[in-house]
């Protein structure tokens, strides 16, 4: 008789059928004999609906009303899920972030989770009840309600495995778990049996979007294993587990590809020492992240500055980094938006400098140029011209067998 | 500087327009100096809304489940209304029924407050703060959320106004005030400016809906000043105060009506020592609440015996008093739910005996007969056939002179 966490997400909960369904899903689970801790996301939908209604009453809304307002969703899919588990002939019993002893930082809509006092779980587990946590809030220290934002719900549900020791955090979704690729963008893209969490992370950060990266980096330091699979079939799904549990560990596991970011050039800046740290230093206080950097050298004292930022932070950047240049008596400085980054990803890849090389020859024979590299122990990522995406994609999935059953492993490149 | 109490009913806060509105409004005694709490209702038509997707779900949905989905009604209605607010340049907090500190009995979906600590919002309205707090619940000793039942945010306002020594509470709804009588029934009844608490109690429990009857007894016990008014009229509405408050005192100052009861005549009942308590004594254990009682003694030992009970319980009345009747004896058992009970109600009628008799001329010259009366020290009610309701209610209004300017009061009769 262990602790099982599942969590389900809006689409899951979208109706009072789909409630039902879930429903019948987790009673399955305690029938076997196991506790269950249930964490729910809002009916899909209902979120944006409440946000909606702020907006249109002002322009800023206030960020502790906002967490006061949209952690109803939460509250509303908890409470309907525990009177369908009734209707099945369950005890079954909701409880809000506070009540679940979720104690967050006062960051409102992006609060995180400090402390969890499981002691009413438990009590309730006891008592034989389903317990459904409303997922994506908690209590700051003065009481008030936050929320944890977007994907908050997954950070919930792995927060409490890791409080309650539970044998497994179940995320349900509505695709059938981690994919090698976007299957929308590849058709060959196949579903991955287990997957490292620092693969997850870099997926996650990379653009896959099946899991909240914070959620991830939770599992990773209390170990919590996670299943993510899907609400409307009964197959396994992924696992995401630490890397050692992986007994056969690919080269490449992954591609992942991220179309938010615009690449800034500036030219003909004077190479001195701290150059860089003059350009960069006022970007990063203006909250603008910077991803890849990459700089020339020229033989006449010049050198060229590129990078990456966010898309949406692409303008304020632009006016920004030209003033900056300007002052430190640059040439010019050249933006470009139709760029896109796509990755490999894998735990292997760490002791085969082949990987690089493969991906690089790969994207030259579909003649995709390369605008940047980045690298890390277990991704490389190469900044391409936009409309490469899918096929870079595509390019990259087969030329690390991705396709097939049995993808190439560590020793055999 | 005083503490103003608001409450806002559905209606008044019904779409985001009529939110805007109340802040509107809210904001202009904030602007007087005034410190104001603010209870609001579930915008109209979401407590139907969620209770409606409870029902689909489950039959008899559990009490502890529904108080957790509709308290989230309110919940919006005051993080919408702070939203609002801001937007207008207040400074506004809301606060849920645990964080304005509403403790109450664990009776779910029918709690009764307990005990208020105002601690919190004191310290917002020292910090100049509107503070709006979700009506109609609180949180039982043991973590839960619990509602008031219907009608409940009343409660919560009047208790608010006693806890933080509020000059007044004023309860805004889409009426101007409270009434003579039905102004749908009677179109001369007229906008009282006073009304005492023990009146307003008689009014509400005789059908008048203008306020909840739990709060109309609080604001006695605490001696609130309740003001009933329009959202959205500025005009002075009814204030609900104490009777020595009233400088002149009305013999008769309402006329309600309810068609809400069901009579039952037991027939041919031997009249023995405790025959009433063998009858009523059963009902009363199935919670069913009798109401108007008579008893008429025959010579030949027997006796009739004539009650009403509420309208939704007569089916299982009859049932069961027939059972009980046939063990006691009785000839038969007759029921009738065609009826309806009109009452006048003034606190000036206590040292004026000649009120009923007032009454029974004005109904019997328009040929309606009572077939029950009862009596207390500032009303007479009339159970009469229920077609002849409206005829009474008018007759009746014009009897007490009601539809002048100045009825009589009591040293003129």
């Amino acid at each position: 008789m262990a602790i099982v966490v599942q969590k389900y997400g809006g689409t899951s909960v979208g109706t009072l059928e789909k409630i039902k369904n879930v429903a019948r899903r987790v009673g399955k689970v305690k029938d076997e004999g196991h506790d269950v801790v249930v964490v729910l996301s809002a009916m899909a939908g209902e979120t944006d609906r409440l946000i909606d209604m702020a907006h249109d009453l002002v322009p800023e809304p206030d960020p502790r009303e906002m967490d006061m307002l949209v952690s109803t969703g939460e509250q509303v899919s908890v409470s309907l899920f525990c009177l369908a588990a009734q209707g099945l002939g369950y005890k079954a019993r909701s409880l809000l972030g506070y009540q679940a002893g979720i104690q967050t930082s006062r960051l409102h809509t992006k609060a995180r989770i400090k402390d969890i006092d499981a002691t009413r779980l438990r009590q309730e587990l006891a008592q034989g009840q389903i317990v459904a946590v409303a997922g994506f809030q908690g209590l700051d220290r003065f009481g008030d309600i936050t929320t944890l934002g977007r994907g908050g719900s997954d950070t919930t549900a792995v927060a409490l495995a890791a409080a309650l020791g539970a044998e497994v955090c179940e995320i349900y979704t509505d695709v059938p778990g981690v994919f090698t690729t976007d299957p929308g963008v590849c058709p060959e893209a196949r579903k991955m049996d287990y997957i490292s969490y620092d693969e997850m992370l870099e997926m996650a950060s990379l653009g896959a979007k099946v899991l909240d990266i914070r959620s991830v980096a939770l599992a990773k330091q209390f170990q919590v294993p996670i299943h993510v699979r899907s609400t409307f079939e009964d197959t396994e799904g992924t696992m995401v587990v630490n890397e050692e549990k992986i007994a056969e560990k690919l080269m490449v596991s992954g591609v992942a590809y991220n179309k938010n970011e615009a690449r800034i050039t500036v030219r003909g800046l004077p190479d001195q020492p701290g150059v860089a740290a003059k350009l960069f230093t006022p970007v990063a206080e203006a909250g603008i992240v910077v991803d890849m950097i990459i700089q020339n050298t020229s033989a006449d004292g010049l050198t060229d500055m590129t990078f990456t930022v966010p898309k949406v932070d692409f303008t304020q950047a632009m006016n920004l980094v030209t003033e900056l240049a300007t002052g430190l008596g640059a040439a010019d400085v050249l933006g470009q938006t139709d760029v896109a980054k796509v990755s490999v990803i894998g735990v292997g890849m760490h002791t085969h400098a082949g990987v690089a090389t493969r991906m690089f020859n790969a994207l030259a024979q579909e003649n995709i140029n390369i605008d940047l590299i980045s690298t890390s122990e277990i991704k490389v990522s190469c900044l391409i011209n936009e409309k490469y995406t899918e096929l870079a994609v595509r390019t990259l999935h087969k030329a690390f067998e991705l396709d097939r059953d049995a993808p190439p492993r560590e020793e055999t490149l």
